[in-house]
């Protein structure tokens, strides 16, 4: 039984590694930059998936399939999308021994085959709005990788709309951004700032992106989830026409919006601790492991297992969808079973012992906290219930209040300087500079600008000297 | 409203790419070979997807992913397994605008790369059984491509298992074999034939393939889901060894098996009928169709769609994950809105005009048959709940009195071929011949060994005429 996690505060980043190895959450594939996600952590997807998905379903989207391989000359249709989409292509010139005509590159985002299909699907306004999701593997070449957060592969969604009017995308655009908030906070328990990106920071074609912008437990931004209104830019490029209520053609108005296994990264450093992962319990695959212990071996198998079980069907039975591990190494020492779920970051530990049976109570130990709690059989059940609220509840507050106290505001550049270089974290100051100026900041500080606040915060540009700039949140990223 | 479906008699290819059009399951997308799987087709995945992943859990398994690219040098390392994925991969040469120094392969099957990381998560027995699944896409290039059948990309799910013993990893292949058979026959009401591969037939790498095989309403054969027992091939050449219960170096046995949106074509196939597409009720997204009629617009906007809305959620809440969908595209002629219904395969049809709601009554009319129930309001659910148990029973049987009827024996190889010929169809025949007869047999009469029929039955081959030959499906296939 290896602890061997390194303190966040001697290394932050081996200490990220070092948590994802130990909850094996995933590893290093043998192919440059890629992952293998490992079941801990695709359980861990699967729980995230299921929450967006029902979300997505609810709010009147359909899920569908488009190719993975994009003609190289979709890119070319959208000057800005291949201009921030080409260096990361990875191209497949050849397939069934042959080489191919036109090279193929694996999908990095899907705007441009989908607008493709939209083009053939939409004839008439009664077609719209189309709104579609995608579950799906991207590819986007990177040099630096780090699991979870920057890989050459990765899962996630996009969701793809279009829509009639301007208005009716611009709605479509906040209202998934609204799930999204929504989802990161009151399930991954990641409190964000929900808003508006810069220019600088758009996505590559699109007429406005927003963004759901969170604090990592070393005060570094990490965007979480995008939400793009995209006008008629990919329309144009890809002819989705329609015959509007007039007769006349126009037009569509689209809009696209992902969140990725990039969440799992930011679940994993907003709530950890130096003993491990820590998941909340609303997306915790395993919320409880129970664990039959006894110095003798055959009667933790003989006389406190059974007991276990009747104790984690009760639970899974009476608290419905919520899951409980019976743990049944029996040949590892007791603190190293303990070890094994604290490390994974299972919610609850429920140790059932000789003492415990003989006095009729449950030993319940909070992975967030720390805390004992002695609950007596017939309390056993609600007493789990309200620790698993309490403990959603508690990560939240806890990773809010972190974010709070490192949240500065700068009056001037000098001082945004300053504050980035002294005590990072969040910097709020008033900007309307242009893309060229946020290179300029990037380049001298470190930060970019991650959101603009919500809000109508309007001051002096702390770059520029004009008035009306808006209150912009600037932070270094991952 | 175009209700262009070719009958089958005329043109069984045509017909089949007319269901699938007018159904709205799929189109070809703009990339070689490759299809989308539009949103009532992917519906269907998603129910099928939903099925298998509980069955796969419920048997102890769990899901992780794996890389889409696999190093070109992976494949060379079992000989059999390069030379049958060869001549299908489709290659990355280039990445992140470079050339990359050994090519990457989009995965075909990934036993090679989830063998790789085996290799380094297994050291002990205490670490087996691995019993892990993944749902992907995966790449055979594909020069006549075919919706759902045979198409450059398609989506699966690939479960990779590794054992202590070769008893063990045997169990797991034929425990496979079975889940797949109880799933397509008793929620997709494909009646199969599961059972074990002939030589030639096998997969490549595999000791032995086992196969469910099922008949289409062509009299063609399509394989629908395998299952493979690997032996310690993969083992040895990806270096998977575990130490034993005696403290001694071990290959690992494994297994592979897979089913994927192929199961989409033989629903298709096996079900629909000349007005399109018939979905078996347990895998149908939608269970019924509620249509408010009246010849006044308006009466059936304010008057009827209250109603419709009303049965449509008593009917979801009493049959409980049973899914409506209320029909408001009052601007169509009710024709045309039945006929949507049907082409896409929904299983029942609930008519509601004034009529239906001054008798008290409300009109259902079956997919499969086209036979009309008028049923009592306080009767609704109950019908409801019975005519979808009915379908789906009828339509399991009408698929094996189909198979059987168009099952014949052949006792040389002269009535195979003739058989093959006048009538096709399923042709039991004892067979113990090598994979060079079995090409002989494909080239003479278009037909293949499809599965050895399930049970001990032996007899004098018909090519070799030896002894002790097993009984064997030969027919042409998908």
């Amino acid at each position: 039984m290896a602890r061997n996690i390194t303190p966040r505060q001697e290394n932050y980043s081996q200490w990220y590694l070092d948590v994802i190895k130990a909850a094996e959450l995933a590893d290093y594939a043998p192919v440059r930059g890629c992952m293998v996600i490992r079941p801990t952590g695709y359980s861990i997807w699967e729980s995230i998936q299921s929450k967006f998905d029902a979300a997505f379903k609810k709010t009147g989207h359909v899920n569908a399939y488009f190719p993975l391989l994009i003609p190289d000359s979709f890119f070319r249709k959208e000057a800005e999308h291949v201009e921030g989409f080409a260096p990361e292509l990875a191209m497949v010139t050849h397939a069934g021994g042959e080489k191919l005509e036109e090279p193929y590159a694996v999908r990095p985002t899907s705007e441009t085959v989908i607008g493709s299909m939209y083009s053939k699907w939409i004839q008439s306004w009664r077609d719209l709005p189309v709104l579609i999701n995608q579950w799906c593997n991207v590819m986007r070449w990177e040099k630096r990788p780090r699991l979870f957060l920057r890989t050459s592969e990765f899962l996630w969604q996009e969701g793809h709309t279009a829509h009639e009017t301007a208005q009716e995308a611009r709605e479509e655009t906040l209202r998934m951004l609204e799930v999204y908030r929504s989802i990161i906070e009151n399930e991954i328990a990641i409190p964000v700032l929900a808003g508006e990106k810069t220019a600088g920071e758009r996505f590559p074609g699109a007429v406005d992106t927003y963004t759901c912008e969170a604090m990592m437990s070393d005060t570094k931004a990490l965007q979480a989830g995008t939400s793009h209104f995209l006008g008629q830019n990919f329309a144009k490029a890809f002819d989705i026409q329609y015959q509007n209520r007039e007769g006349e053609l126009d037009y569509c108005w689209t809009t696209s919006w992902g969140v990725s296994t990039r969440l799992i990264g930011a679940l994993i450093m907003t709530h950890s601790d130096d003993d491990g992962l820590i998941v909340p319990p609303r997306i915790a695959p395993v919320k409880a492991a129970i664990i039959p212990i006894s110095k003798d071996e055959s009667v933790a198998e003989n006389d406190i297992l059974p007991k276990a079980k009747e104790l984690s069907a009760k639970l899974d039975d009476e608290l419905g969808g919520m899951f409980t591990k019976v743990d049944t190494d029996f040949h590892a020492r007791p603190a190293d079973r303990f070890f094994t779920h604290l490390q994974k970051g299972v919610p609850l530990r429920l140790e059932l012992g000789e003492k415990d049976l003989a006095a009729g109570t449950v030993r319940i130990v909070r992975r967030d906290t720390g805390a004992k709690i002695d609950a007596a059989n017939d309390k056993v059940v609600e007493t789990v219930k309200n620790l698993l609220d309490e403990i959603q509840s508690n990560l939240f507050t806890k990773a809010k209040t972190f974010r709070d106290n490192n949240t500065h505001d700068a009056s001037s550049y000098d001082e945004l300087k300053e504050i980035i270089e002294s005590k990072g974290g969040f910097v709020r100051a008033y900007f309307g500079g242009t893309p060229e100026d946020e290179t300029r900041i990037r380049e001298e500080t470190g930060a970019t600008p991650r959101v603009i606040v919500p809000g109508d915060h309007k001051g002096k540009c702390i770059i520029t000297g004009n008035e009306g700039a808006r209150l912009t949140v600037f932070a270094k990223a991952y």
